[in-house]
């Protein structure tokens, strides 16, 4: 758990930055998302797979609990669908249809594909071992909690909790 | 709940005979099944959309545990995939990647697309309302039961129980 | 699974009949119950002591939810209440709290405490391994399943709809 | 929620103080613990009945988990046994059992009763409506979270978090 753990503006301990995003395309959003235009919410990214089942029956229950539980002006959930396998099946109009009878509507961001490479460019930026994972991003732009599989709810909350009382960044 | 009711082979009540299934492509079998080719079995047709929440939440994991709980050469668990909409997602490739995911080992039947109509042909025919559906057909080839939406497996143990106790057909 | 077994009267194999219950005291019915009284029906006898862990989270819905799912003229669901260790805090005036508590509303027999054993009367003369214990008796007063521990729904469905379809005892 | 809050060493909002606790006896404790001995701590107070069925469902596995997942030199798991009803059912001793079965090895205090009233002294002088009850206390001893009822674990850790994050009290 990171939730004891200083922040950027508490002390010595070094967080990463959060890399860029390269996105093909966006669903549930007028504008592309950037880290940067993030700046100043704690940023809940939720990189899924639509037909992952442990990302079907946790990680996305959890996104969805996560965007209904806490104030949209503090916390932006943001789907990051990157598709490293079964990539005829998982189409961006597949996934429009997942979004629509899953009722997603939180910014879904399809991870830009690679055509060197099965692994799209941000999971590859991000050093993502699968997914479900869930990356949690702090007002100034910081890695704190980067979790491959599942993960319990206290837990999550608490690091959201410890984030949102953090102070915004200059 | 039909297993008080009595069989065909019981007496006066008329059960509706299983119409055959119009299938496209088959997964898991190498060889294509019918009505009739099940003759002499229990059948449990699991009628299913790949992206259809109900589905993947309940009705997939009650057709795996019939099929993990009861003999294979006494009850055959039989998937149809009866798309009637997001025809651009639910393509067969995807469907193969989707069983591939969730572990589903039991013969899959495409349903035949109609051109002409987004409900395909067999859905049509049975007259479904949707997916998923849970359908009985007993050893002689009747329609013991056919339900839309959830059903508990309590519900249809019994009625499984009770079809398993009915004499082979001649 | 018992299921595919033959029944009393449809063969070779032989059951056990269901021992005589020695209980010390009824909650939800008038009239004491018996083994032989209930010939005709269809008897689930849950096992359960109110502080057993497994009893409350698995044991005790599933009987409700037979108690719920079958017609009362051809099942009949019973509790009892086995207690073989606190005994002094599984007292008939607490289980009175706790049957209230969870909603029981089927016949629950009190297990006939023996002075000198933890382990009460009936419990002792079936030969119980702990709790939840789940026995079906026919309708002729034959044990066609005793399984102590959790046991899924289509499972116990399975034989309570063969044993329905058992004929009435002469 | 509460976690957007001001606590009491941020700004205007005002905080009820814990009151001190009313307790007969403790369980898993070799001393008796106060509100005042607990200052410097994140304290989770779990109200309950033994014979709850909402306590049992919810309430205690998550005050386990909470248990699980803090660090139990910053947050402080307590259990208070606040029987309103059924008091000749939930005793001491019955309580004992009950700790024992369902594995609770945070300490837990017996709500002193009240000869003269069902409701016993600590959830009179906390207004308590019922069990469940979540109670969180800040490290200064002031109430942060009170809920009667169901509350997500969500909810929860965000308030932990937030509530770990404050400085100690001088």
């Amino acid at each position: 758990m990171s939730f004891l753990q200083p922040g950027p503006l508490m002390g010595s301990m070094a967080y990463e930055r959060a890399k860029p995003w390269a996105i093909s395309q966006w669903l549930n959003t007028p504008n592309a998302l950037t880290v940067q235009s993030l700046r100043g919410y704690v940023v809940v990214l939720h990189v899924f797979q639509m037909l992952c089942p442990g990302c079907v029956s946790h990680g996305i229950p959890q996104a969805k609990a996560i965007h209904a539980a806490f104030p949209p002006d503090k916390v932006k959930v943001i789907g990051l669908h990157s598709v490293f396998e079964h990539h005829d099946a998982m189409t961006p109009v597949a996934l429009k249809a997942f979004a629509h009878e899953y009722r997603l509507s939180f910014p879904i961001g399809i991870d830009q594909p690679d055509p060197k490479n099965a692994i799209p460019v941000t999971m590859r930026d991000y050093g993502l071992e699968g997914t479900p994972t869930l990356i949690l991003i702090d007002k100034s732009g910081y890695i704190r909690l980067q979790h491959f599989g599942q993960i319990d709810d206290l837990r999550v909350g608490a690091v959201l909790g410890q984030l949102l009382t953090e102070p915004m960044p200059e």
